[in-house]
């Protein structure tokens, strides 16, 4: 399989940093930004300074406000949207994917309504076998992959073949892909973890330091390897760079959009101020925490972290009562 | 099992700390300091300066530098002194451990030479059963807990009784332990955290971020489980506070040693030079990456990142060169 035209759909910061390690792996990159002068500043100027300021991209990546335009013979599709508009965007996509071209989603986060997985709703909607669709996951803030700092990321396809030729075209001497086949665990690991990082900001700006945050991302861990495994995922992939990896990444970088959310939260502020603060975007966490939640009850499972940050995020349960709760259950042993 | 009067030996910033927890459980708590100023200043002035600057000690804390004072009529012993040292410091004290004391570890290593967890040294001097041996581990920055912030802790004991009696005898409004029989597992997380903490450090004075980190974190853990299956412990220790836990909080806080030890190699310092900015201390890590990878080299199990280490703290390897070795291995599926 020969992946040498690759389209990214979407001109956020992972989109466009996503774009660049493809460019540097020496594939032809075509973005398409749905606001034309960001298309411009990418193409003419070579940089997108509302996300990835201060970054040159390479000369063979280029953009346009087109999706006509950018999807036209590509051999891959990148799709790097925001997970509960993915549906939308995509459904207006349809027509123009190439029949033949890999899709790969960069999106993080179980979809409001339906609990469906990102690979879920592209199979729905694109007509694309679920096994074909490749996730990439793994500790990948975009603006250190950006500045071309070492990291390692996982590539899921129950297609192994395909998770190959995304490897082939994504390897360069700052990024180092993993394939793997578990897609579940993968997805559920990236959604997950935007819950717990917005849970340690939260408790960052409520004042407390390393052991609570630990100790919360490893509560958050386990009711992520029951939820995963209640739902077909390899426990394995939970203790690896998509589970373990991007949760600790996303949940001790001030780069992370959902742990700056959290914090805002910890300080005192409501769901809509911290949004006001943040452009007027909410972070994934947000929503997954609900979508998260909903899947974990239809399947009987316990998580106790997500449900308190629902709690917090939607029907107002002040933050320091959320964490009195989580600390005060009964002397109990640590897996029971 | 009534554990009411407890010892502890050691005067450090952990040994301190888990005797102020003790002591707000409601414990007459003795700490053996073994500096008589340090001593005096604790016992007299219900602080610690040197080791944690600002904290207030409880009144039913004392202390004392004679150490047959410290431990007549000790229901438990605390061995807090640094794991290298605790062979020697036991046997000096052998004689004075009152028979019928449960003996609870603080020291996180693998003892150079015999290759020997810190509780099967306990047991060699003492000559109590390794089953009946308490080991702490967790997230438990001594800072943070001195500071009363919300923290969990693992208590490990093939016994589980003698365990509950320790988890009854440190329960407090800050401090909430859980039990848990995997001794192996726990020591080997904790001894094993060092050395890639070390390593987190490293990468961090060497400029690099969040996602280097995470990945250093993910591979350490993986290797870590390795060692720890092939030696009998649980896997699921490692998910758990005693792995995963203590594992993130040592390599993420500014106030972890071993994170700053390495900061300062990554700088470009030499072990000596890195050693006298400690005021004459070496990390844990920087032996225990020794002990460690020779106890996987003696069990056929490989441990790229512990070995790294050892070349670079022993071996006068470069730091970037070790990075560079251990991003530049070939293409593969994350778990081959």
């Amino acid at each position: 399989m020969d992946v040498q035209r690759i389209t990214v759909l979407g001109a956020g910061s992972w989109g466009t940093a996503f774009a660049k390690v493809l460019a540097d792996a020496g594939r032809d990159v075509t973005v398409w930004a749905r606001r034309a002068e960001v298309a411009g500043e990418i193409r003419d100027g070579h940089g997108n300074g509302s996300y990835l300021p201060g970054v040159r991209l390479p000369d063979n990546l280029t953009a346009t406000a087109d999706p006509t335009q950018a999807l036209v013979g590509a051999d891959a599709v990148v799709l790097a949207v925001p997970s509960q508009s993915l549906r939308a965007n995509l459904t207006g996509w349809r027509g123009l994917l190439p029949s033949d071209a890999i899709l790969v989603s960069l999106a993080k986060g179980v979809e409001l309504g339906t609990l469906k997985r990102m690979s879920q709703v592209i199979a729905e909607i694109s007509g694309a076998p679920e096994d074909e669709i490749v996730v990439v996951s793994g500790p990948n803030l975009a603006r250190e992959i950006a500045q071309e700092q070492p990291a390692a990321a996982v590539l899921a396809c129950t297609d192994h073949e395909r998770a190959v030729a995304i490897q082939r075209a994504t390897s360069n001497a700052y990024f180092r892909p993993y394939t793997n086949t578990d897609v579940i665990g993968c997805e559920l690991g990236g959604a997950c973890k935007n819950v717990i990082a917005l849970s340690c900001g939260m408790a960052a700006g409520m004042g407390y330091g390393a052991n609570t945050t630990a100790t919360l991302i490893t509560r958050g861990l386990a009711e992520m390897v029951r939820l995963g495994t209640k739902l077909g995922a390899d426990p394995l992939t939970f203790a690896g760079l998509a589970g373990v990896g991007d949760l600790v990444a996303t949940c001790s970088s001030p780069l992370s959009r959902n742990r700056t959310f959290g914090e805002r939260l910890g300080h005192g502020e409501t769901v809509e101020q911290a949004q006001n603060a943040a452009g007027g975007q909410v972070a994934e966490g947000v929503m997954s925490c609900s979508s998260i939640r909903a899947l974990a009850q239809t399947n009987g499972v316990d998580m106790p972290l997500t449900d308190a940050m629902h709690r917090v995020c939607h029907e107002g349960l002040d933050p320091r009562r959320a964490g009195a709760e989580l600390l005060g259950r009964q002397n109990k042993h640590e897996w029971s």
